[in-house]
Parts: C-alpha cells; structure tokens; sequence
C-alpha cells in the first residue's frame, strides 16, 4: 500500500520503467513513505476495448 | 469522469460497439452529463480465470 | 460474472435504481445473458477526490 | 456481490483452481454466505507492468 | 504484489481480520511467496450501491 | 483515457491536489497526450480495511 493502476494504451517498456519510476517519485514526495510501500500496475488497453463518448476509441480514432 | 469498467467474458467488435453505445446513451440520460465525459473500459476474462461459486467457469461449463 | 463498476458522483436513490436497471437491461441484451448473472458497483466520488486535466473537480467546478 | 479481484503473477489452471476453490471458502465461512454469491476474478500480469518501489519487477527479478 | 481487492458488504472488525488472515493463508500456500508479499484492500458497499439482477440489494432484500 | 487510481491512506486536501497535479504531469511527459485525458481517481481507504503480510494495518501500526 499504496497501489496505483494505470490504465491505459499500449506502451513501450521504456514508457513503463519511466513512468513507474516517475509515479512512484511523485507519490513518496507527497506521501512521504518510502518508496518500497508503492506497488504501480499498468493495464496496457486494446483501443477496441475502450469508448469515449460512447464510440470504440478504434473507430473514433480512424475518422 | 464518470468511469466505467465491465468486466465478462470474450466479445465481438460488434458487442463492444453496441455495449459502449448503450451504457453510455443510459448513464447519460440518467446522469445529465455530456456523452464526452463517460469512458467505458471492457475487460475480457477467459473463463479459465473467473470462479463463481469456488470453482472456474472453464470447468463450471464444460459440466 | 459479467461485474460492471460504474465510477462517478454522489447520485440519489432513484438514479441509482434507473442506472442498475438500465445498464443490466442493455448488457442483458448485448450479451444474451439471464439478468440476474449482472452484478453492478456505483462507487460514489468526492469532487475533491477526482483530477481531470491535472486538477481535483472540487476546485476545477468553483471557477 | 462479493467480488473479489486477485491482481497478481501468471500461475497455471491447477494454481487457479486451487486459489479459487480456497479464497472462496474462507470467505464463505467469515461472511456465511452461500459460495454461490461469490465470485473471484484473477488478473495475471506480465512482470514488465508491475512496478514495485519505483523499478519494474521484470528489472528488479533479473538482479 | 500481488494485490487482493474484497468488494462487499459492511464488515466487523473481527470479519476483516479473519478474512485478510486467511485470505493471506491461502494465496501464500498457493504461490509460494512470502505472505509480506500480499495486500488486501476490503471495500464495503452500502447496499444501495450495488444492483444484481438489475435491482439494487438494498430494495432486493427488503422483500 | 487513461484512468490512474490511487488506493491509498486518507489525504489531506492539499496532498490530493499535488498528487493529481504531479502524477498528471509525469503521465502527460510520458505519453505525449494532452493533460485534458487524463483521469485521476484517489481512494482514501482505512487503516482497518487494508492488511498487509496477513494482519490489518490498524492493529499492525499499533505495535
């Protein structure tokens, strides 16, 4: 504790150790606990399985 | 903001579609919210990591 | 199994009421599942607890 | 309802029957509730998006 | 890692230590890792925020 | 798109406004997305609805 979940597109694993790191930097600053307490998951998205605004962000994405 | 996960089995594109067409008309009559502000996530479970009544749907199933 | 979370305000009793019905009435549809398989989470959100585009609703909504 | 969501590592059929069959019975007995009510859903991810303090565990597991 | 989240009804104190002690028991035998390795998150839920079957509990239950 | 969620300790307000703020800067830098799709969902849970190692953080951080 604490647990953060990303959800969010597909990203690279250069995107997920920077953003892992970083998200974790920013939440102990503001906590203040040590970073060992923070446990970040990143759910990677199909744009097939997302909707905004009631449209797959598929589809809406191609127009 | 308003978020909403559905978390079931395998769908079609064109459940997925009609699913987040849907839950997104509904909620935004119910809510008064512009459509833009929902999101609909959809989570696709095999049946092999769902348990419902302490036994997996893939075994559940196939009895 | 299916379990939907629907992530979003305070809402009063009867919009809760017409959100369960509702969102179980098109996923029944869409999925050609009994009804009664549907299980929906309202989780209620202080403004204060909820950041769009960097800032809590709580202050974006008093400007 | 309850839904309890096991967000953790890849495991085999047999761990997750196992898992399963166990969480659900220890549930049961606390709650004294039908096992019927329960369901158990098992997010398996890969150690490249588990971040634990500040470093992902496909890194961290590899030192 | 790995992270248990309970989504139910009002527990006791008594419940909850119970549940996350075996809980931990059970996912600890079952993969192997050291029972420091688990969180359990329990979210209770008023039963007028969850719907089965399209119905709110908290209207369900009062027939 | 994307839904960050922080299950966390109670917060005061100031510490809520910094960690959407940074954790939404961070995620913008990462991404390149415009910060406007960013969400940010905080959690405050208490210290006796969470265990860790098999014990609930209330009696845990009594000792």
């Amino acid at each position: 504790m604490p647990h953060i979940s990303f959800e969010g597109p597909k990203l690279t694993k250069e995107q997920k150790e920077e953003l892992v790191r970083k998200i974790t930097e920013v939440s102990t600053s503001v906590l203040k606990l040590p970073k060992e307490a923070f446990t970040v998951v990143i759910r990677e998205n199909d744009l097939e399985n997302v909707g905004v605004g009631g449209e797959l962000l598929a589809n809406k994405l191609k127009k």
